[in-house]
């Protein structure tokens, strides 16, 4: 066995994704220590009876002393603070690395921080609709793209930082990518955050027609809109942050997304089938792409009627 | 073991669901033999030598006259076209039962049928993104719900038909439910139309945004993009016709949802945090109701993550 990447990690969040990576760098044991912060009381005390993490308390400055890499795994929004506070009692040379969804302005927080801290702002694109220190699992992070947003700086120090925070995505079973934050917060619109916003206000509108009631929605939700309810289960404070601090990207996105809908709306008044099954038709391929790239099961309906069909067979 | 409801069944279209029906129904022995139409050859080969059903031809006029129940599963737009033909080779008694998703325009082009063939208008609310004859599987149905619009007609031996298409559908392990046709297309519109349309939609604006190319959107679906993938893969030509048949309920339901979506718009460009989180807020509990109804798996990630889960415990 190699030696461990990290000596003490502090896990400040312990969410999804903070317990996610607290369980899979104890499991490919690239990390001595873990120890975790959280705002609520109640979640550390969880995270330490379910052995998320060795010790937990409430406040970074208490715990992150002696840690030679801390992650955050807040909502965007609360980035700035938690910087704030570790610029003053993170460890000289200490790794400090972010999962938000978010970069841009991630980056922008991090921009007075210590010359002795080295920040690597990351992105695992990974997750369920479940939140909390008891949601997370190993595995989480297998086969998925972690995005690493580096900053300018190009000292020596930071390039190791760099390789030792790859190494550790990469020990957890992902694939690591580097590009810039603006690119990376344009790309993640498209394909993570306007579909949440979808799934939230499709959600919100079927609450809103009078004449179909919430028991039918729930009784006939096999149609379509189930699928839709997983991602809108997602974490509220979480995607609220991601929208108040993605603003422009997001808007340019549901612009394209507002003027497709406004295509498809005209092709149904006008009767105009000939258009709507073109659209209709460029799906498939995609689909098809995103199960050869391993980002997707391979099995209809998800593989919701495994179960089912094994019964049957 | 009971005698089968039906002596000899044609089903008109061997799709998904039509296929579905003849795995289920011979499953249960809900009927004795089986046949089938499809305007396609091939697909007719192709159920002939998956044993889906055990003859079938392109012509219904030559498949139907000793048939005592012919399902119709072909587009919704083929429905009239298809009554047109049965309503001269149909055997009198024999029962017609559809199972369109849009019942008002199929109960219209039911209108001049002869007294003698008895109507049932039925759709049941399930399927996968798959399609054609190798697609079916007889569990299917199981759990779901089938929706029957009944037409007006206080005969008994309507009344006859009806329970016997009930009796066919709870053999299939289904759920039944009557309701009237202009109520189904505004339930469906929300549970299942909206959902597919903005799915579709989705998609196509992925395509359409230049600063992030198609390979970015293979990699980082994972972030939520690939749920839409899902249903936005189902059949274009069955899609068309929903839309095409069912316009007036889709504008309705769809007026809402961009009401909706405006109004988040608004919410992530003025900065409304408060506005985003409660909008957000909804949706768990709706999903748990679905989840609790047994319309959904109560697994994160649809179970996706099952494999990678259990291999690490």
């Amino acid at each position: 066995m190699t030696d461990p990447l990290f000596q003490k990690a502090c896990i400040v969040g312990i969410g999804l994704i903070g317990s996610s990576l607290a369980h899979g760098m104890r499991e490919h044991h690239l990390c001595t220590e873990i120890v975790g912060c959280d705002l609520s009381q109640d979640v550390c005390d969880k995270a330490v009876s379910l052995g998320v993490v060795t010790e937990a308390g409430p406040s970074p400055s208490k715990m992150v002393s002696d840690c030679d890499l801390i992650i955050l795994s807040v909502p965007v929004g609360a980035m700035s603070a938690v910087l704030l506070e570790l610029n003053v009692h993170a460890a000289a040379g200490a790794i400090i690395m972010d999962v938000g969804s978010v970069k841009g302005s991630v980056a922008e927080a991090a921009d007075g921080l210590r010359d002795d801290l080295y920040f690597v702002p990351a992105h695992p694109v990974a997750g369920t609709e479940k939140s909390g220190p008891s949601a997370g699992f190993a595995s989480l992070f297998e086969k998925r793209w972690s995005i690493i947003t580096p900053l300018e700086n190009p000292s020596t120090e930071y390039k190791a930082a760099l390789t030792l925070v790859e190494a550790l995505w990469q020990g957890l079973g992902a694939d690591t990518v580097q590009m810039d934050a603006q690119h990376h917060d344009i790309a993640l619109a498209v394909t993570s955050h306007l579909p949440h916003l979808i799934a939230f206000t499709l959600v919100s509108a079927a609450d809103d027609i009078e004449s179909v009631n919430e028991k039918e929605v729930v009784k006939y939700s096999a149609g379509g809109f189930r699928d839709f309810t997983r991602i809108a289960a997602s974490d509220p404070v979480m995607w609220r942050d991601v929208f108040l601090h993605n603003r422009e990207a997001v808007l340019e996105v549901l612009g394209h997304f507002s003027e497709e809908l406004a295509a498809m709306q005209k092709a149904i008044r006008w009767g105009d089938g000939e258009a709507l099954e073109k659209a209709f038709s460029r799906a498939r391929g995609l689909r098809r792409e995103i199960i050869e790239a391993g980002q997707e099961v391979d099995l209809p309906n998800f593989g919701r009627d495994q179960e089912k069909t094994i019964e049957e067979e």
